[in-house]
Order: C-alpha cells, then structure tokens, then sequence
C-alpha cells in the first residue's frame, strides 16, 4: 500500500520545513545524468553553492549522499595513512571526525572542549604547538547536538598561519548564518541539504580550495573510496564540456536542491541570515517568558538551533511526544552528553518563521502545564509578538 | 530561476522512465529520521525488498545512495586489508569492483571475459583452484555496459562449495529478470533504484546473508567507511524497536522507493519478468525488421538492456542526438570495448512498454534513413506488433 506521512511541523535538529516550492521541483520529469539539460542544472548548481558558501572555488559541488557521507568526503580526499589531524570535539560531529580519520588509517590528536560551549582557540593553538607534524585541522562551525557556533574564521586562520590545510563543518550552518569559505580561508567545507536550505535530506554540498584541490591531485595513495574519490568526482562534475561518468547522480534530489539555492538566492544570503536571527530572538523571547532558559551562552547560540533545558521534573520525551501526537509538531531531544537535559528546537530555514515560533512557543506550554509545571504570569505569545513588533 | 527539465522518454541504460506514482510519492511532506510514522515506512520497505530479492535476510535495506555505494558497500563490509578477492570482469562494472578491492588493501584475482559474454564458469573454477585462500567471489550478474547476463546460480554455488563468500551485482537485474537471493544462496547482493524498479536515482537496495553478517560483525578492523559500516547502520535499519541514530535518511527519495516497491509487489515479480521478455522480444523483432541485430547471443541477452549494433558508416553520436533532439527520447551509447560499436537500449520498469517499444523503433528508423542507411522492406512497427498480437 502506499505511504501517505502525516502533515508535520519540523523543528528539530533538521530535516526542516520543505519550502513547496521544493516538493513540487523533486516531482518534475526525470532526466538522463548525461542529457545536456541535466549539464545546465549541474552548472547552475554549482554556481548556486559558489553564492551560498561564498567562494570562487572551483571544486564546489554537492555529494550524492547525506551529510555524513559530505564529512566523509573531506576526510578520505585530504586525509592518508600516517598523517595527523588535530581534531576539535564539542559535541557529537568532533566524535564521528575522529572515527573517519581513524578510518583513513591517520592519528587524530583530540582537542576536547565541554559539551555546549565553544571550541576553545587557545587549547588548538596548543595542540598545533605540540604537533608541528599535524596536516590538517578540522572542526565544527555549527555544532548540531549543541547549537553552539565556534569560531571559523580564527580557527581557519589558525591552520593556515601553520601550514596545515582546515576541514570545517557546517552541516547546520549554510543559510542561517554567515559561511565565508574565501573570507575565512577554509579548505574543505561540507554541508547538509535538510538544514537552513529546507531542502529534502540526502544530499552534501561540498566545497574544496585550490589548496585542498591540489593535496587531493597529488596523492601518493589512491582515495580509499571509490564513490567518494573526488578526483574521479570532478571528471564529471567539472568544468569540462565532456562529462565523464562516474555514478548516476540523483537527478531529482538535484531539482530539489537546485531550487532550494534558487529560494535561497532570491532571498538573498544576508536576508536569511537576518530572518534567522529574529525568529530566534521570537523564540528565545517567549521560552524566557515562560520561564525557560537556553543554557548555551548567548554570544555562540546559533539561532536556528535552540538548545532549551528541561525543567527539573519534566519527562522530555513525554513532551515530545505531547508535541508529535497533539500539535504534529517534531522537536529533537539531546544527544550524548546533553540527552534528557535539553530539547533541541530548530528554526532552520522554511521552519524560521513567526507562525512556527508561535506553535512552538504554545504548544510546549500546553505540555508542560499537561505535566503539572507551575509556569511564571508571563504571556510567552505576546512575548515573542513584541520581538516582531520592535 | 526554477530548473523545468523537458519531458524524455528514458530508454537508455538508466534511469528509466519513473512511474508518474512514485513523481507524485517524492513530493510527499517531509518528516523526521526517528518519527514513528517513518519507522514503519523503514519495516515496509525492508519487506518490499526483501520481496524483490526473494530473501528472507533480515539485513536488508536501501543504502542512502546511489548504486555505486552499494557496489562500495558491499566490498568494505565483507573485505579486510589482505584477503584475496576473485573478481570476474565482463563489463564496466568488473573493473569498478577492481577498483573497490584494491582500496580495500587488498588483493583482486581477475577473471577476464570479453565484453559482450558471459562469465566462463570453468575460468573461475581454475581461478578458485589456483587461489584456494581467496575468501569473496565478486561477479556482475547483469553487466549494465553490455546487457549480459552470466550464471548468478552456479557463481554462487561455486563460491559456497569452495568455502567463500559472495558478492553479486544485479543493479540492472532486480524486478526485470529472477533473482532469488536465497535460493541462489548471494551473500552480498546490491541493486540500484533507478532500472527495473523504475524509482528516481540515488538510492542502492543491499541484502546481505547471515553468512555475510556474521563476516561483518566478526572483522577484526573497523570497516573504511564509516558512511557505509553495516555495523552501525544495521543499528538504525535493524529490527529493534529503538532505532540509533546513524545519518539522516534521505525521506522522500524514500517515498518514491517504497513507492516503486509496490508498484512491483501489485504487479508480481514473475508478471514483470514476463513483461520485460516480452517487450524485448517486441523491440528485437522491429529491430531485425530494420535490418539492425543484436551483437549479444540470445541465451545470455538481458531483455531489459538491449545492446544494438551500429550499421557500418553510421555516426552512432548523431543518431543519439537526432532521437533527443527530435523525439525527446534517449538511448544509451556503448562504454569501453563497445564505445562507438554499439547503442544500448533500455527497456526498464516502467519504460518497459509497448508505446516505448513503437516509439524506438518509428524514432530509430526516421534517423537512420537520415543518415542514408539504405534498410530493408520489412515494416519494424508490424514486426513488433506481430510480437505482442501472438
């Protein structure tokens, strides 16, 4: 029989709200890997993800796999036996970089920070002192089990300034807040399709400098991934006018992904970085009101991934469920260190919007007061209706 | 601005023409990797595969990318650095699975067989006797670069009786001809979505025996890919009730697999096999009609990828060209050995169809005639037709 999903509101830690607009691009006609049409979507891709990393990079393309898949790609292509990484870890995505390099047969000397807070540049600066050999640093702009932002452009600047070439993730980043691959310096850059781009899930957009392009050229070992061999890559995705082929690409997750850019350059980057913000500040506004608070330290809160701590008491995933049962509305839990002590809320992308704010905002006190919490007088609705009205 | 592909009919050697069902399926709402409505869509889909394979091997699911992966994950899994891999290479695909091996650190044995035949069995026999410490026969069982298919049955039981393990290639075989994983005893079977079931591109069916998952579970190294490590991701597909997070599931290309799954679980597997026969039996007669003939021996021919020869002074480019062009329809030129020497006409899915088989034949002439081929009397539409009237 045929899948008929309910009707959700997303906002956990991704996938997103689907812009209509990209429902409807992923059920046009489906189209040859080689048609010379499918080449014209391939081209606007590309330049499409060169405006939204904001680069020139040549090597700018998306993976044919999800997120996970986008890590592993920088990893494999930079990374071979014997090398060094130093590996900054504050939350789940420094934990799964440490087991791809450990799986390209490299050493990955750890820099651990706390759980919610920010990769801290003084201990990296240490760890590049201890090891003059490393090759290459990577770390994580937007940290999905946190919603903590570190530093990119330090810590980019931070490899360069020691010979050593940055792998930076920001799976959760791309749209919601400023990524500026060239402004930063960054040399392998991967993102996800089901975050601030509302896209569907399932594709990994990439981006690798002249710098990272030239490591991966000059190999003395082949990649250790077929799929993901980037110089076999780019023999299709290239600017050649001869494609070669190398895999079918998913021709309708691109028309999805080609529109979900397209939405996101009408916009315009600074526009959706700034919509981003003032949901937030909605949001954050309204859980305050209600007397909830968001342990991660404001001046590293991604605002398109709110980390909210559960009350003493509550049984957060008897909320979520409240939430999903009653309002359709998905919301994540905690990962790791912070599980069964926050909630992730996502306003990522389709999902930043004042009407989802507002769903939120009501349904969470509903289920809470369903637990038996005393909430503080304040009207969470009006609180966040005062941040738009401001 | 929005991508409008033009509309194709998709008769080269995939994708095939999607099933305005599973179009419609993909545009479905997005929700939730962990949602529970989700899980259930994750168990259906893994008996819909399990139909198709005809297996009852638990490990059974849709790898989040395209055939490539599969292939990919299928050779990391089974192979450590150092075991011996007897590869048979008949095609494209042979070389690809070299390719795996050897990023595996480890060892390929080659089998050699010209393009446009079948594996020789008595060639892997020596090779097995020759190399008693090889541990996994890898074969393609229907070559998509030359539409071949060898002896899947007797590969697998030569690989059992001599104590190895298997691993079959059938992207281009599943749900246009038999394959019974089970009865044939496979190993490790991958598929792809976009042939005979007719799904979008993107996605690669496995099923793996339990021989095979006890080979994964027992590995003495960490599997390369952490992407692809059925370890981890049978943690997230796998029958327990608690699902552990892995990567994000590519939602909606999902929909449009179990979509297509369906599809074939209301057609019936071996009502498909028959429709595949005989729409190939169909475009053959038109073709010999026109004079044109089929370079692969009959007993081998996959009915659903049909290799056709080139008429000496035809310019095969243009011929495909002027069907794109004038007929918006495509067809596929040779790889390798074949390139320039053959057109491969796919007759998959849903473009395994009586009107697909008129429209080939009526474009195919009209370009031909274009190019001055001087072609017999015999009318290629009444031949076929004459096919679907017995």
């Amino acid at each position: 029989m045929s899948f008929h999903p309910p009707k959700r509101t997303l906002m956990g830690p991704g996938p997103s709200d689907v812009d209509p607009r990209i429902s409807e691009a992923l059920g046009r006609p489906t189209i040859g890997h080689l048609d010379p049409e499918f080449i014209r979507l391939m081209d606007e891709t590309k330049t499409l993800l060169q405006y939204a990393f904001m680069t020139n990079n040549e090597l700018t393309l998306p993976i044919s796999a999800p997120g996970s898949a986008g890590m592993e790609a920088c990893f494999v292509n930079l990374i071979e036996a014997g090398d060094k990484v130093i590996v900054c870890q504050n939350g789940v995505f420094g934990s799964r970089m440490k087991e791809n390099v450990e799986r390209c047969g490299a050493i990955a000397v750890m820099v651990e920070d706390e759980w919610g807070t920010a990769i801290d540049l003084d201990k990296v600066s240490e760890a590049i002192k201890a090891h003059p050999d490393a090759k290459v640093l990577a770390f994580v702009h937007a940290e999905t089990s946190t919603g903590v932002e570190s530093d990119a452009k330090s810590l980019c600047a931070l490899a360069k300034s020691n010979g050593m070439l940055s792998i930076m993730d920001t799976v959760t980043g791309l749209g919601g807040i400023k990524v500026a691959v060239d402004e930063w310096g960054a040399d392998a850059t991967y993102s996800g399709s089901q975050k601030c781009l509302s896209c569907t899930p399932g594709l990994s957009p990439v981006t690798f400098s002249s710098a990272a392009t030239e490591a991966i050229k000059g190999r003395t070992s082949k990649v250790q991934s077929w799929f993901l061999d980037m110089n076999l890559v780019m023999g299709y995705w290239g600017g050649n006018a001869k494609r070669a082929y190398h895999h079918t690409a998913p021709i309708n997750a691109l028309y999805g992904l080609h529109e979900a850019l397209t939405i996101l350059n009408d916009e315009g980057l600074e526009q959706s970085w700034a919509r981003h913000a003032l949901n937030h500040s909605a949001l954050k506004a309204g859980l305050e009101a209600m007397g909830l608070s968001l342990p991660v330290e404001e001046s590293i809160r991604l605002p398109q991934l709110n980390a909210v701590a559960v009350p003493d008491g509550i049984d957060e995933a008897a909320v979520r469920s409240h939430l999903l049962n009653d309002f359709s509305l998905e919301i994540g839990a905690g990962l790791g260190a912070l599980a069964g002590k926050v909630w992730r809320v996502g306003l990522m992308g389709f999902s930043s919007k004042p009407a989802n704010v507002r769903l939120c905002l009501s349904a969470l006190e509903t289920a809470l007061l369903a637990q038996g919490l005393k909430l503080p007088a304040g009207d969470a609705i009006q609180a966040a209706n005062a941040v738009y009205s401001d």
